[in-house]
Order: structure tokens, then sequence, then C-alpha cells
């Protein structure tokens, strides 16, 4: 069950309005990596989790945290809205080339579909989707899902922030970026217990037997470009990471075989097949088939 | 640019067709982890790379492996589907229940629309989309997508093996399960690289200047559920996984604030106010306004 | 701010495995209408909300509620998923039609990509969508919404009711259907209310001058059909429902003009034009300049 | 059957062109709440109705008139599309923020794709989609989506009536805004008859037996948000909507049960369970099995 | 402006009810190349036109038949759909395999969304979507885009015609197939009469002056495939197919240059740039310049 | 196999950043009929063809050099966008109506998700998607689809071209162009061969025994608008295209049969019959079956 309380977490209410930045911050509202995502992928890895305890409390315990961001964004972002020009007669005059800028770089929908409301959208409108989330039931494949999502979140929050100089749009970007941080090493700090208790590991997921994989190939790197440098890494000799191979480089593939031959589906699917090359044999056969079908 | 060799890195034939499996194969092919998805990923990764060198070689290197994994794929779907029941009219006689099982556990595009072949979806048929891939620009945040990516992949690759026991299509998965293990490991020790030489860090982005968030709140752990066990793991005490913090443990937020006043924007929006309770002294003069606009 | 608290609102365990019903139930969590839906359309409409007090309550009190059934609902779908048949090699085995049939009629990226577990898509598996809800910042549409919302979803949820026999699914959903009648009566009577303070009022917006609408033919049917007995109806004669009109009916349109000629945009958008009609006169010209440019 | 007939029934011919206006005026074709959503609402509705006679009538009788209304919309879009700055090379310079200003705002498929064309989609550009419409076979809930649809498009064109001062425009706007008017009448006048003659009533479906409901949960109102407010409406005390009911409030849920155990599904769906707690017993013998396999 | 006619252009009732078929159906009502594809597709060419006359004649007078079939498509659904188990309780039993099969094969939303109804979705339940039409303006084409939609309905209506032999639904087949024939037919003659008259060309547009193309690219087959026997295609040697240019074959590119190095965009995008390499000189500056703004 | 080379096709480096161009530029990389539409479409052709040889070699040889048109634009969006403004602070000064029309008219998500790069969507954002490719396995069909796909890229092309006045990107256009040049006469020159050499021909499926159709209605051009001109047309008279029959023309329906009764399906679906109308037979019995069950 979940509680709402009519209290924000932190401040978050702009120096004044600015509807094109409105737009952009439904990026980190609404879009793959904004705060939706993250809200609902925790939670649906809680509801999907077979491990009761401290793994199932944490998605838990951010799930409902980052609900709260998205209302925090939501509320940023009307206000932001509340007494920009939206496009409204007076102020859209075209003969003021700077509302007419300011008009026409604002999400449209805003004004004519949410009467100056946030939306459940990305900065170019999209609506959010459901496939924009994971939730797979293995934890250390998530937690990196998990980890990669509050870099990206984070990343696109610093863009974010050097996108305006409004003192009270970065002070809650500066809150943000700060849970983002907190987020990012929970899960990569999390990620190494999985690791260090063995609930978990590489390769992921670490129980399917590799002796079921083709193991002449799990440490290969197959280079199919002709860019050589990448034979530098740590990823083309040495240790792997797993521990348990070690890397070699190749140049393209160590393995290949001929392509197997076309498919000759069921002619009642009138996919073209090379009836005329047989066609003193069996076309007339293939026709009588199908007229009398 | 692109040149394509008729020929497939491994064998990619079933010992028998099942149109039910070739469904469920879509997976990794279409869906959100599949293989369109890695290969169009590591692609623009590597066309919008700020750096020359052994890291672009790199994506550029698997990316185009990736795109032979979708055509392996898209090929053994095929021959799944050859000689398969697909719903033609003798094989779909209803009063065959094996039959119309198998014909209604099919992907049934691949017979109407496909006539037979595979398809750009997944293995509900939502088609593939663009917006499944990540590319910023930040290369910790992208490896450790790529990261997710692989494993994510090879646990649904692990899934599928276990649904047939059909051994050709065997064959293929432990191929690119091994390639997934590769790939895993590969992005784990590039991930790790960066990290060594500063390239990147934790937090990304590494070079935001961590003054300008508020981090009073950056390793702070923040239960917004009622389960306490979160309070043990490590992420809960100690020091923070970037080594710039000491985790902190908190019932609930350590800040909030009350939310701002409802917005009041323009009223040619046609939004609800409180019009009616201020109707003696305003509700004239905006109706007089919108009349005569 | 959001609080987690775990614990349900209501029992939500089924007395056995059902798969297949489990990808039905995936419609009333994340289909058009379902609880995903609502829950954020209510959050939304109370973020949005230009009024302070008891209509912001009512959608914030709600909304809570909602996210809360979205629980109960993932819940059940992953103990419906736990020992049900979902592919695995010797369960899916084809010779047993039943159990074929079973795995056939299953979401099967509930095994591959959730690893039984829920998922935010709907009982086709087509992903939750931000264009499926509504909050335009006018309570007496968004609040019809609502009501409409709540019927569809209690229609939906009484079909559901009658494709199982399980107790435990029928328990929640005789929960949740006392919820939608709650619900729908909600924001019936919020309606009302509406209505009778004056705050919104037939036709929504109200306040929109109707002086500017062409009032002619505000209340006249129109039937562009050719069945005769919609004449019959309490919207072809008589007073308005708002009113402020009386219904007249009348067959076919009661105005006409003459379709607008084609128009003729830019050459350089190479739109195919009269072009050959006029060449002698200026198609040279035109071609000159498209050469010259 | 349809016919179609070369006249338009009101003038749809800007005064001048706009662009700019062209992409918002997509919202009211193609978007949620457009043209072509209650179009083919009303079809659907109509094709999938269980009664002859003047409710199937009504939709068709309106079904028809909706589409003359998308072309309405589309033939005002290519006319203010016509001779406006679209991006073409000399008008483009970007010396000149007034025309920077107008292409920047416009939808640049309308020129790219359409070559000055209106499109099926909203006003970011979003495509139209199926998704948008109902149509359960349910008459009161499908009135009411209808309702619903008539006041937030009346809404949308409202607020669209502001955003400029084009007389030809306005002119359009003002018999769409009319024929809403009619439109939101004809449902709710049609609603409230369903419910007078019994054919259907709150709650919908009204013949779902209320026995089969928790019907102690069925008029109470429970506030998982901490504003009081709510408890002064008409939902939260008196006589239901329905008339079988009294309403009640309550701060929370009145009912709750602890959440069921996590599912332990098949091993072989590699999800993350206890198994390094178990390790002794019982990993050795899972992982046979599953190297067995 | 369109009427409705209530009579459907043929007849549309089948023999017995099939719901899994009802499905199937889907895919030419609301795929890709469905009637409503096709119907809307025809309508925004004849909107978007810039000739009066006998084209836009043309894709009105077809238009409106589309939306006719659009409606015999939904009739034959929902009877198909009226008496066949739709996973209503006593039906679905999984104790009959027979049964649970023909459930398992069908739209599930059929039942649960439209109450054994039509829908504006494809075979797989994906919605139609906006995306799927072309109007783009150039008539040759638009009408090439045509054809290739006619023949793309008829090969999937006559793939369907296979999938069943219930009289009614293959008589409705083998009507709408016969009208696919006169509109292939149609839209290819269309196409001819364009190119005779000169109204457009290959290759399309026809008025782009060939002077600005690289020509000496315009008639080279370039193979970047291994496979040989292209060369012997009419595309590889001999006049062109426009006339203008005579085909050449190459193995791979006739062309190639270096790749541009990669971009170094604003610091501030915090993407991954060589910094630590240049760490001692810039570095500090950067990191200065970060800090400060 | 896929192999990559480090090296472009043609020169693809503009004079001078502009990011309103780059946003542009989206449609023929990520659009309907950009560059990865037609890339995938010429591949899954291959994969699901069923002849070996030269039609074959044929898509393959292109679907390889379109992955390089991919890159090709992906590298000079990145490049437009290198020194734009892209909203960094000191550029999007609100004061410069100029630079803020620029940032308007932009991809936001090009700054604030690539970090200047070239993302998988169209000029509006929208993810480019599976649905947009044809692979149905008819040759003719997908030799038609594949010469629209070339006419529609030309002709964006070709818009673009006067998009813009910068010589690179007027250079890579050229170049691009060239090739659409090549490739519309190559599938309208494989087409032709299909039909001499009776590998299909129309009506496409041409081995569909036609005698299955009812081919009264085969050459019929029914008018179902109110414009005569098209009677005019090829079209209406003479010799049909497929030279199998002669058309003829009809001023609207030459068929037509009543619509079929409603259905009446399950009544545990709960839409709404006539119960009302026959309340006193069955409504009671209706219901206490409701109750029961």
């Amino acid at each position: 069950m979940y509680f709402h309380k009519q209290e924000l977490q932190f401040k978050a209410t702009p120096e004044k309005p600015d509807a094109v930045y409105a737009r952009k911050l439904q990026e980190v509202l609404g879009g793959q990596y904004g705060e939706i995502s993250v809200a609902l992928q925790y939670q649906f890895q809680a509801w999907n989790m077979h491990i009761p305890g401290k793994y199932r409390d944490l998605v838990f315990g951010i799930g409902a945290e980052e609900i709260g961001h998205v209302e925090m964004l939501a509320t940023m972002i009307a206000q932001l809205l509340e007494k920009s020009p939206l496009g409204i007669t007076e102020d859209a005059l075209q003969d003021d080339p700077t509302v007419a800028a300011i008009v026409g770089g604002t999400d449209v929908q805003h004004a004519i579909v949410a009467g100056a409301g946030a939306r459940p959208v990305d900065s170019n409108g999209n609506p959010w989707q459901g496939s924009y989330i994971t939730a797979s039931g293995n934890l250390l494949a998530d937690f990196t899902a998990n980890e990669n999502a509050e870099m990206q979140g984070r990343v696109q929050a610093a863009r974010l922030y050097h996108m305006t100089d409004d003192k009270g749009v970065r002070d809650l970007l500066g809150f943000l970026i700060a849970r983002d941080t907190m987020h990012q090493n929970m899960w990569a700090s999390a990620a190494a217990e999985l690791r260090e208790k063995g609930v978990e590991d590489f390769p992921v997921p670490s129980n399917f037997p590799q002796s079921k994989e083709h193991t002449e190939f799990s440490y290969q790197y197959l280079n199919f470009s002709d860019g050589a440098e990448a034979a530098d890494g740590p990823w083309a000799s040495g240790p792997s990471f797993d521990g348990k191979g070690e890397y070699s480089y190749h140049d393209g593939p160590t393995s290949s075989v001929p392509m197997p031959p076309p498919t000759h589906p069921d002619v009642r699917l009138y996919g073209t097949t090379e009836l005329p090359n047989i066609v003193e044999k069996t076309a007339g056969v293939v026709q009588d088939t199908l007229n009398k079908e």
C-alpha cells in the first residue's frame, strides 16, 4: 500500500516562468530514464522479487521515494508554465521574435492538452511507455540496469543544470543529482555484495551451466571492424573479468558456416518461389491444388 | 561502411519445425534486449563517440558482429516456420487440439504478414523501436548500459534454452550465450579501465562538480517503505562505493517542504479555478475579457 | 511524497497457478483502463490542479490507493505464474495438448522477459503508455474522464470475474469491483457538485463565451446516416441537457460550402502540380529556378 | 457503406498562412481527443453494438459527420501551410529571427514528409493510434466516454481559439465548438435516458450482481493522502449517487493483510533466489539438474 | 462530407463462430496494410492533393469505399465472436484442450475490452497507427505506395483465405480480393498515365534537377555482399529504367573517404572526451569553468 | 555476417554547425522512409527470401550499403550539432531571439539525451519502429514496396536539399539522391523482370486462382464520391493493366446487402442488450444466472 503526504522532499519552485525549459524538464520526468521509469522499475522489481529481506526492502524503500520525485518535477513544470506565454493571442504575436521563439520552443501540448500542466511524456512529447523498464527477476542483471538508469539520469540532469540559470530550478536539480549520486553508489554496492556473497556472479545468470555454452567462444574478442586499437584493451588479453577464462583477440570471426538454403514454405502463403524454373514439371500441379482448395 | 558475407558465424538450423518456438525466439531478435537493440546501440555509440582509438574501435568491432547475430536468428526463425502448421486450412482443423494449440501459440503475423519469415518484433509481436537503445556519449554510463543489455540478453537466452529440446536451436543458443559471456565480461573490463584511468568514475558524470549538488543528501539511504532490513546492507553504512562519502541510513526523508500553492494560468486555458468563490468580485471582469477577445 | 507499507489492502492470493489467466489479468493492471492508468491520471490531475482544497485532496486521496491496486494485481499475477507451466522443457511437450494449449495462451514474455513476474503491459502485451491518461485542468471534463475510466474498468473486471473460477482471484476481483463502484459514484457525485455550485457546467468549458460559437448549430442533431430512429431520442427535440437551448432533428447537414481549391505550395517541395497543363508558359521558368538554386 | 460529397459542412479557409498554427491545429485532428478519435470511436461503437434502433442510429449518424470534421481540419491545415515559410532556403535564413522562430515552431514533417499537407498526428507529431478509442459494448460506459471526448475536445478547441486571431480559423473553430456543444449535450441526454429506462445504470455494468462484490467497501471514501478537506464532499457522507448505498469517510484503508511471501518459480528461469542461504543442502542438486537437462 | 448508409457492399456473415479466426482477420482491418490504412491513406492524399480533377476524384472515390470495407470486416469479426467461447467460465475449463486451445489463440482483448466486438488493431493486438500511411503530395510516389498497399493487402487476404473453410468468410474474402485486384490495376494504370503525360516520371521527384545529384553514382549497382549473381540482372547493365542512363555493375563501393574525426561538443554535455590525456594542461581549466558556472 | 570498415562511402562533413538542420536530417535517418528502414527492409527480405540467386544477392548487396548510409547521416548529424548552441546556459539567453529561435527549433533530446549525437528517431523525435518495414516473401509486392520507399526517400532528400545552403550537407544529399535514383530504377527494372519472366505478375499474388475471387467486381471502378472526372482515366474503361479484364466505371456500388442484425454475445460480457424490452420474460432468468455463477 502507498500513502501520500502533501509535502515535497525538497523545494520545487522556480524564480520565473520558462515554458521552453518546462519542456526540457519533461525528459527527467517522463523520458526513457526519467523518474516515472525508475519509480515503476523499482516497484516491479520488488513485486517480482523471489527473495524476502534486505534486497526487497531496498527496492521498495527507493521506489516510493521516486514517485515523490515525479511529483516534484510535475509541480516544478506546472509553475514554470504558470505565467509563461503559451501561445495565447496577444503573447504569440509573430511580430515579437523573442516571444515567437519561446512559443515555438515549447511543448505545445502543455497548453492545448494540459492547460499549463505537466504530462507523462519526454522532452519531445513521446508518451512514457512500459517498455522502458526492466525487471527480470535476476538481481545482478536488474541492479546493473538500475545502476545504468541512475547514471543516464544523472548525466541528463547535469546537462539540464547548464540549460538554465534559474536558481529555483538549479536548486531542485542539485537535490535530484545528489540523490542520483546516492542511488548510483547504492546499486553498485548492492551488486558488489551479490557477487561477494555468491548470490549472483558474472556471467549473469551465473548458475546457467557454462558447460552448455560453446566455451571456446566465451572469451574471444572478435573484431568485425578494421580498427585495430581495441587489441590494446583489458578485454583483449589477460584474465577475464569473471576470473573464469583468458581473453584472446581475433581479427574477424573464428568460425563460419555457409548459409542454410532458402526456405520453401506452403505455397498457399503465396511467397515467390522458383516456380518458373520448375514450371513444366510442377506448376500445373500446384495450381491445380490452389484451384481446388 | 558495412560489407556483407553470405556466411553465418555459427550453424543456425533446427532439427524440426516449431512455429511456437519461432515466436519465442523473436524476443532475442527484436525485443527490448534483442540483437537489433545491441547492434544499433553499439553503432550509435560509435557514431556519437568523442574519443578516437580503442573504445571506438571496440564498439565498432562488436556492432557489426551483432548485425550478424540478427541474421542468424532470422535465418533460424524462417526455418522453424518452414514446415510448421501455420493455420493453413487442413492443418488448423480445430478437431485436432494439438494442432490447434500450436497454431494458437504462434505469432500469427509470421504467416499472414511475413509468409513464414522472421519479423523485427518481440515475442509478443510488438515492433522493435528506437527508444530501446542508449547512446549518451558518456562512456561509463553507456558501458554500464551495455553490460546490462548483455546480462538481460543472456538471461533471456538461458530461459529460451530450456524451452526447447531441439538440438539445432540449442546449439545456436549455446553459441549466442557464449558470446554474451564474452560481451558481459568485456564491458565490465572496459568500465573498470575507464575508472582506473580516470576517464570517468562514480558518480557518473564524474566531472560534474559535486559542489553543485546538495551533498548532504548524496550518501543517505532514505527508506520510504516500512521494511527495516535494508539497514543491514553495504549501502546503509560504511564508505560509499565511490570512496567519496560515508553512507548513512534514515527512516523516511531527512527533509521536507510544504507543497507550493496551486498554479493559476491564463483564464483562456479554461482550466477550473476558484472562480465561483470570487464570483462577486472578478468573474464579471474575466467573463467580459473572454467575451471581448 | 509517497510512503510504502508492506501490506496489501486486500488478500491477493490465488488458489492455484494459471498462466493464461495471468495474461488476462494484465489488462486491468497495464491496459488502457488498468490501474496504472487511473493511478497516474489522478496524480497528474492533482499536480496540475488550480484549486486547493477538497477537489485536490480527493484526487490525491484516491491516487495513492490506486498505486496499491497495481501492487495487488502484480502480486497476484506473480503467484498465478509461480507454479504454472511456462514452456520450460518437459512441461511444453507438444504431445500433451492441454499443456500446449496453456502455454500457447500465455504472455510468453512473462517467462522470457520477467521470469514469472508481472509486467507494465496489457493483456495483449502492449506496453502501458502515457497517452492513456487525461488531465486537462478542467475539472468537469476530467471528472467525466474519471467516471468513464472507472466504468470501463469495472466492466472489464466483471468480465474477468467470469473467466476464472479460482476463489482467490474472484475474491480480489470482488474487492476491486467494489472500489470501482465507490469510485464511479464518487466522480458522479463530484461532477454533480461542480455543476450545482457553478464551478463548471455544460457545455464544458462553461465559461467559453457561447457568443463566439455558431450557436445556430449548437443544438441541432444532424443525421449523416440513413437510420431514422434517432429522431425519437431525447437529443432530437425538447430542451437541451444544459438547459440553454432546444434540440432539433435534421436529416443531413444544415449547411454546406464548396471545398476550397487545392493548394499550391512551393515547387521545391516537389509535390505534383498542374505543371504539365501549363508547361508552355511556366515550366521552363520553374525548372530554371530549381536548377539555379 | 460510406459516401463522400465534395463539399464541406462549413467554410474552412484561413485569412493568411501560419505554419506554426497548422501544427497546433493537428491536435484536434489527430490527437488523443481529435476528430479521428471520435470518428472511429463512434463507428466502432456502432459496429459492435448489440441493440438495433435509435442508439445505433445515433452513433452511425454522428460517426459520419465526424469524418467530415477530419476533412475540414485537414483542408484548413493544408491552406495554413500553403504559403507559409517551411524552411525552404531563402525563408529559413537564420539572420531573420522572426522567420527562424516560425520555422522552429512548425511540425517539420509537414514540409519534409507531407509537402505542406496535413498528417494523421497530434500537435507534437505523435501518430494517431487505435488505443485512443473506446468501444466496450456497454452503452452507459461508452456514452460517458463520448461525453468526456467531446468535453476534452471542446476545451482544446477553446484554447486553440485564443491562439490565433485569424478570422477564417476562428470561424471554423466557432463551428466545431458549436458541434461539440451539441454532442456533449446529446451524450448526456442519451446517458440520462439509459438510466431512466433502466437500460443501464450506476454502477456500470449495472447487471453485475452486487452480491458478488465486497459491498462493505462499495461506498467508503478511503483517504490515502493527508489532506482532510475531501471529508466535506458529497462523496463522503449521505446517499450515494446510485441511490444504493450510504457514503462514509475513512482516513486510510479499512482493511489490510500481510503481503504474500515471495514466489519461487522454476529455477530454469534463472531469477535470483535464496540459493546461497540453502547452498549446503540443495544447490548441488539444483546445479546437477541444470547441468543435466 | 461523408454520409453513411446502413447497408454493406457485400454479405459479411460467417457460417459459424470462430474467435481464433476473428483475431487473424484483424490484420486486414487494422494492420499495417489493413483497410483503415488504405481508407485514411487515400483520403489524406485527396485532402493534400495539389491538382483538381480526375486524380483527386480518384482518391476520393476509392477512399470512401475503403471505409465501408472496414465496416464489413468489423461486422464480420463481431459475428465470428458472437457465439464463440471467449474464456467465460464454463467454456474455458482447462480440461477440454480443444476449447483451451481456441481460447489461447484468441485476441483476449476481444472479450475483455470490446465485449466480443472488433477493434482498431492488427492480428497481434498492436493498435493501428498514423505512421502506417503515406501522403507525400508527389503523385507517382504516392500511387506507387498505393500499388504496394493493395499488393500486400491482397497477399494477406489470399493467405487468410486458406486459413478457414467457412464459406461465409471466404465469400467476403473473395469479394475483397476482387476489389484488391481492381485497385492494384487501377494504381498501376494511373501511375502509367502520370509517366505518359509527363506529370511525373522516374526518378521521382522528376523535376529535381539531376545536375544537382552526383550523377556518376546514379546508375551504378554497388554490391556490398559477396554474392555475384546480381550481376546478371537487368539492373546491372544496359539502359536504365528511366531511360536516362546506363547501368553498370561494381563489386563494392566506387568511392570512399576517411571518417571525419570524432566531435568534441561542449564539455557541459558531460560526454566522455580525451580529458585524461590532456589532464595536465586543460583539465583544471575545464573543471574550474564547470565549478564556476 | 557483416563487416565494418572505418571509412565512409562519401564525404559527410558540414561547413558549419546547424542544430535545427540536424533535427530535420533525422527524418532520412530514422523516419518512416529513412535509411534504417530501407537497411532493415532489404535485409529482412533477404533473410526471408525463398529463392537463391540473383534476387537474394540483390537485396543483400543493397542492404549492407544502406547501413553505411545510416552511418554517414549519423556522422553528419553529430558534426552539425558539435558547435551549435544546444541550449547551454549562455547560449540560450532568451534576450537573443535568433539563438532562442535556433534552440527552440532543435530536437532537444539531441542535447539532453545524446549529448550532441544522432538518434534513431525521425525529425519529430518519434523513435524508429519495426512496423515501418515490409518483407512479405512475395517479390513483386516487396519490390514495389522498395520502389515506393526509394521514391519517398528521394522526395524527402530533395526537399531537405533546399532547406540548407551548407555546401557540405548538400554534397552529401547530392550523393544520397543519386543512390536513390539508382535504387528506384533498380527496383523498377527488377519488378519488370519478374513480370516478364512470369515469376510474379499482376494481380499480386499472381497464382492465387482468380476463380476464387468474385471476378464480376475485379475490374469495376466504383465511385463513392461525387466527383465525376475519374471516369476519364485509363482505369475507367479499356483493357486492365494486367491484361486480364476490361475496366468499367460505375457511380456508386454495384452491389449491396442489408447489414446483418446486431450480435448478442454472452451476457457475462456485460454489453448492453435489449434487456429492458424483454424484461418481463427473461431478465429475471438472466439475473438469476449471473447471481448464481
